[in-house]
């Protein structure tokens, strides 16, 4: 790998002097206009400056903007974005409450010296702050407040009609999940033939991209959906390239490429909610080569203000998810018994991010019943890892000519739209488990998450106290096997237990209070759980 | 490993010196006596040959005898063993029709020198020889009939009360397995603490076992099994040594092991039905090496006059299958997906013995669900080999108390009795198709047995025509993927389709003559098949 650009990226750092304070307008909708003070905003919103500055030439390449936000002793560089129309903009998250100030910078001398002032209040109800890697392998909101990515996957839906993306935002509302992984770029492949209603770049007559140019718009189409899951306290898993592509946009030259990273990170690093996925399937894209996303991870280390969290995903051959710009794994694999090698060679979050797709298409990597997506969740998770799900059901009532890979019906997994499957039912129902479970634990123990338990018969995990070696609480997993009976080598301590079916969704529990070897009749049945949970 | 005690056997072979013709006994049942000549024995039935000689001392140990079996040009030497009460007998499997001449040669010299001769006649209905390898990796009998192993596991069947060694009898007659692993030795193991009613070796007063003097009443018994497996067509896969024991037989001295072998060999080769297993679970045995095993090898090797098949079982580490003394892989493990592999690397049949079992028991080894043994079975069969069942259900209304490891209940996996699982008929749906699929290729074809295609998206096996590149007859085998279509890239020709729900045990005929890429509507639901037959 090279560092080249991180030298790079701190020399044109280093070049911005700090301006002097001065007026600048906030868009804040709900802000009062005010020279050089503006409106309060509640900690991890959105503070946004609009300037004018000029809109002749290539504002993308000829003009430079950044700001200094500084609250005390601590100041913080953020880069500006050209928005199109003469508007450059500045958006800042700020992550403390107080009286903050800024002071902009610019080639532009209409865009430079600008200063101001605002309060970041308390935050809103539900905001718990960007998501950050807690207890070495598991997750938490800067607040504090573990989070658990159980995620789902809806490659395209920002770029399908607008009747199908309020679909989506309607089904997401009603469904378990935490995290959506999506993609900047629109897609081209199997099922996905559809043009997108905008590009992102300029385009000519011909249909030919200036990759120079960005496309404000697209971007703040992904922002109004950015926006719209932030409500939803979903995560937005957003894909920076991927390989399916017809309009070039995955084989564009380097500086192109950057240019259009740090135009992403200017425009949206100032939205709690999202995470940065650097490619889906980075090794398919032929065009690039392994050196090419270590100097992507520079750049998104270097220009993220909120160092929101970063990992990058695989087709066939794994990132080296040790080197220490990733932040957490981002597997295509369901081989969930390597989770424990890996765990301890990453020391690392680990998302088991495609594990295949519930649904019933062709191919193999999008045709598992719910009970195995279902299935795979509970492996990841009892594992001490997280899975993402995806659904790609084609209407089995087509005739046999309608189901073909040149079609582009509405699936999930690409378009989004609705669910069809029966695995998000049961992925809430465990999520709920873990949430209690780990919540519970989390009070006296502050470590949040389940951790494996390698040494035993059968698959277990449990929330540990805070040196990490006294079990708390704690499921077992049976997966395949139906043991008639077991004894449970419980941890020193009591302990009530409860059957926990995962399927059904029904949790019995087991008359008494446990120590030491525990021997309980079981169900018999595969697929079965229990649940273990500290009294003493 | 040592080729020593291999260079002993050449040694002793050559010491033995043809004696004359003379006059013998023999104790066929049906032969009428005569000095000289027997009574005709069919092809692959056993000629046995009762002589009378010394009973004082030690006759295991003091008595060497042999005999020579001449049919025109062709000799084969046999040894001959101690039966009790000064008899010796000497058995032969005749495996040619025609005029068969003997001579025995003897330390002994009352039961030296003594010849006769008999007739072996067509083979009785029914009886194909014993079992070969045939096709690399398949298996066929000796007059080239093709034999499909699916094999059950009683290890101990033969150490059980009478009453269930006979409903251990009833429900094979009645079950669809064709093979069966089972121990020489008694077993001492989990919910395995019963006493057998005869030992195989004399006992003292205080249960001290002489490991010089074997108790041929307790190898008579295991015969007369194996007689009844034989009258069943089922092989018995007899497994010589195993570490489950608490009477010494697992860690006897070398020269005791060795003596015990030849006993055996000399006993029981006759026995067309017979498989060696050297061992089960080989590396569990503390007291013996892997050159220990290599001896073994090289004394069956030289000492079993029909080369009967023979392996070796693991527990965790493998024996080196490539060995030339190895007929075919008796594997612990459910990795069929390594088949491939191994099946490049050995050149061998590839039988995966033990794949966990069908139950409920405690221990994760024993407690599959019917569906996913019936899966195994699957897995195993479309990628080319063979696939061993067994079963573990303790009785799920027995109280907590009841269900210990130290009571002994009678489980099929090692006791017999009946079978209570849902997979044995599944297991014999498989075994049916693929018999019809095998046997109707083999007719025009010359190849029996499934070869698993690797190159494509869905596991997928074929019989071959004699050149083994030709697709005759397959199975699509979609596991636990659901695809509602699929385009089927088929050989070259024109084929039959029909759905089959390996559950269900239904066969559903797709209307029409298929060549070429074929796309098909398919059911949607997992664990589904297809098979395809050729037509032109």
């Amino acid at each position: 790998m090279t560092r080249i650009n991180r030298r790079e990226m701190l020399k044109i750092g280093s070049a911005c002097s700090l301006a002097a304070l001065a007026t600048a307008t906030a868009s804040l909708a709900e802000a009062p206009k005010a020279e050089d003070n503006h409106a309060p905003v509640p900690r991890w919103e959105v503070f946004e400056l609009a300037l004018t500055g000029p809109s002749s030439g290539n504002p993308f390449t000829d003009v430079q903007l950044a700001a200094t936000f500084t609250l005390e002793h601590r100041t913080v560089k953020v880069d500006g974005f050209y928005d199109g129309a003469g508007v450059y903009k500045i958006r800042f998250m700020p992550d403390t409450e107080g009286e903050w100030t800024y002071a902009t910078s610019s080639t532009a001398p209409a865009l430079s010296g600008k200063t101001g002032a605002f309060t970041c209040i308390a935050a809103l109800g539900g905001a718990h702050g960007p998501v950050g890697v807690c207890n070495t392998q598991h997750f938490a909101y800067a607040d504090g407040t573990p989070f658990f990515p159980f995620g789902t996957t809806c490659y395209a839906w920002v770029n399908q009609t607008e009747a199908v993306q309020q679909e989506t935002l309607r089904t997401l509302a009603a469904a378990p999940f935490t995290k959506i992984r999506m993609c900047v770029f629109p897609k081209s492949y199997e099922y996905n033939h559809n043009e997108p209603a905008l590009y992102p770049f300029e385009r000519n007559a011909e249909g030919e991209s200036d990759f120079t140019r960005l496309n404000p718009a697209y971007f703040a189409h992904i922002e109004d959906c950015i926006a719209e899951l932030r409500k939803m306290n979903i995560e937005a898993d957003l894909i920076l390239f991927h390989p399916y592509d017809r309009w070039g946009y995955a084989s564009m030259p380097a500086a192109d490429d950057d240019r259009y990273l740090r135009y992403v990170l200017a425009r949206m690093s100032a939205y709690r909610n999202i995470w940065w996925s650097l490619a889906n399937e980075w090794d398919f894209m032929k065009a690039k080569s392994r050196q090419d996303f270590d100097r992507f991870f520079h750049i998104v280390e270097q220009n993220d203000p909120v160092s929101h969290l970063r990992s990058i995903h695989y087709g066939n051959t794994m990132y080296d998810y040790a080197l220490p710009w990733v932040t957490h794994a981002s597997l295509q694999t369901a081989k969930f018994d390597s989770a424990p090698e890996w765990l301890e060679a990453w020391r690392k979050p680990i998302c088991f991010d495609e594990v295949q797709y519930e649904g019933n298409l062709n191919s193999q990597w999008g045709n598992l019943s719910g009970p195995e997506m279902a299935r795979r969740f509970w492996l990841g998770v009892i594992a001490g890892c997280y899975v993402t799900h995806g659904e790609t059901f084609l209407d089995p009532d087509l005739p046999l000519s309608a189901l073909n890979e040149n079609s582009t019906p509405v699936i999930w997994w690409s378009h989004g739209g609705k669910l069809h499957g029966s695995s998000p039912e049961r992925i809430g129902f465990l999520r709920k488990l873990v949430e209690e479970t780990a919540f519970t634990a989390g009070k006296d123990a502050k470590r949040t998450g389940l951790d494996a338990q390698v040494e035993h018969d059968y698959l277990n995990a449990w929330t540990l106290d805070s040196t990490g070696t006294k079990k708390q609480e704690g499921f077992y997993y049976f997966d395949l096997h139906e043991p008639i009976f077991y004894e449970f080598p419980l941890p020193e301590g009591k302990f009530t237990a409860e059957y926990v079916d995962p399927w059904e969704m029904t949790m019995s529990p087991i008359p008494g209070i446990f120590e030491g070897k525990t021997k309980l009749k079981l169900t018999g049945r595969p697929y079965q759980a229990l649940r273990f949970r500290r009294v003493e």
